[in-house]
């Protein structure tokens, strides 16, 4: 049978591969690619430095399009979005497995940080395998998440002793505020500097852009006091590199 | 100056380990190590074959004893007896950090899953620091935590498209239910099963325990159906190894 990984590569940093991504990447014969456009060539520039650096093994790498995707979509549509678009990323991967592999071949996705954390592949996949029209067994090998690398350079644990954090979009944030009763939060896919809106005089923000890379921002402290300055660097460096990848973590003081 | 790693070593599987890891093992002069007694002997001996497998730099170990944890707290003062617990290891570690690193040596805490979740150490480090008896800087290197492992075994998403997770305690879950508003929780510590109280019908399981290790066991099903499996399961694992690690998500069906 037909086997296909998904495989988290980490958040920037190519030493945070793991030894069974290695090992898993050696043994794929078809590494599939999203073609995402010229704005996130530093990250496509690293998944090919991964491949050269520790791909001993005979392989090719079979690239599409990625489908368009409707960012203008109204408040409460956004969810609806990334489904049409997932749906048409769907019929892409489905036609690459059963075009690109063997029947007893293997093919592999490279995901940024964890395939478990706002990673729509495993999900793709799962309902490809629903649909019948090709058979195929799906491994996920874990990666470290933008989220993990955020908190390791910060030196900070994301939980309080014996206490919950959550994870959430900035979509929410902006939507709904903090989770209630979750008094650490990360914030991952925030466009639009959704913690710039929230007026709380009780939150620490942990902020960090392009975590594990050359480009790494950092920027803590009290979120009233430094939000304009995270605003500012996001412009700014959005401007310069025309992309940004961000995530931070929102921590509300005891007492 | 002194420097203290905190390195993830992930979640029982040796293969979890990043290059990173391996990169910063190999600078290490000592591993600072906490006896836990025989019944965790089994993550001892993986730490020890990460050492002998990837460290090729002369170093030393040096083991201390685990100071004693109260671990019949009554309910509402578990924060309480792991703060006492953590004021005792501070003590034993500023001494480790002070009397077994050269000025400028390179010490090192492997630690299970990652530094920044669920895990003590940056925390009694920071503290340790404030102090100023000894001065060192700490570096956090992320590992593959429970969570992932757990979430890759299963091959799901620990979110969905577009809204939160959030990651909690077995005593939170048994004192507090699920968090408001979060359909997808992981739990983790749960030494009590607090998982087989809920009487939600709504609600899907996807446990595991020694996740990642030979004796991987993992459950999914819908909750009120595989409860009183797992419970089997978690009570003969326990009895046969002398300790169970498990973790579970708790997903809430749509609709």
């Amino acid at each position: 049978m037909r086997t296909v990984y998904v495989i988290g590569i980490g958040a920037g940093d190519p030493q945070h591969l793991t030894l069974q991504a290695v090992a898993a990447m050696n043994r794929v014969d078809v590494f599939f690619t999203i073609d995402k456009g010229e704005d996130k060539s530093d990250l496509a520039r690293l998944r090919t430095e991964l491949l050269d650096r520790h791909v001993t093994r005979s392989h090719r790498v079979v690239a599409a399009g990625d489908p368009e995707r409707d960012r203008s979509a109204a408040p409460g549509r956004y969810e609806e979005a990334v489904v049409d678009w997932q749906e048409r990323r769907e019929s892409i991967y489905e036609r690459m497995i059963a075009d690109e592999l063997d029947p007893d071949g293997c093919g592999a996705f490279l995901v940024w940080g964890d395939p478990a954390v706002y990673d729509g592949t495993l999900r793709i996949l799962e309902r490809i395998a629903g649909r019948g029209a090709v058979t195929f067994r799906v491994e996920s090998i874990p990666g470290i998440s933008s989220v993990q690398a955020l908190a390791a350079q910060h030196r900070v644990a994301l939980n309080r002793t014996g206490r919950p954090f959550a994870v959430t979009t900035g979509r929410r944030l902006a939507g709904e505020g903090l989770p209630a009763g979750i008094d650490d939060v990360v914030v991952m896919l925030d466009a639009r500097n959704a913690f710039a809106s929230l007026t709380d005089t009780d939150i620490d923000i942990y902020w960090g852009a392009y975590v594990g890379t050359a480009d790494e921002v950092l920027v803590h402290g009290d979120l009233q006091q430094v939000k304009d300055e995270i605003v500012r660097i996001r412009a700014e460096w959005r401007e310069r590199k025309g992309w940004i990848m961000d995530t931070y973590l929102l921590r509300r003081r005891d007492g």
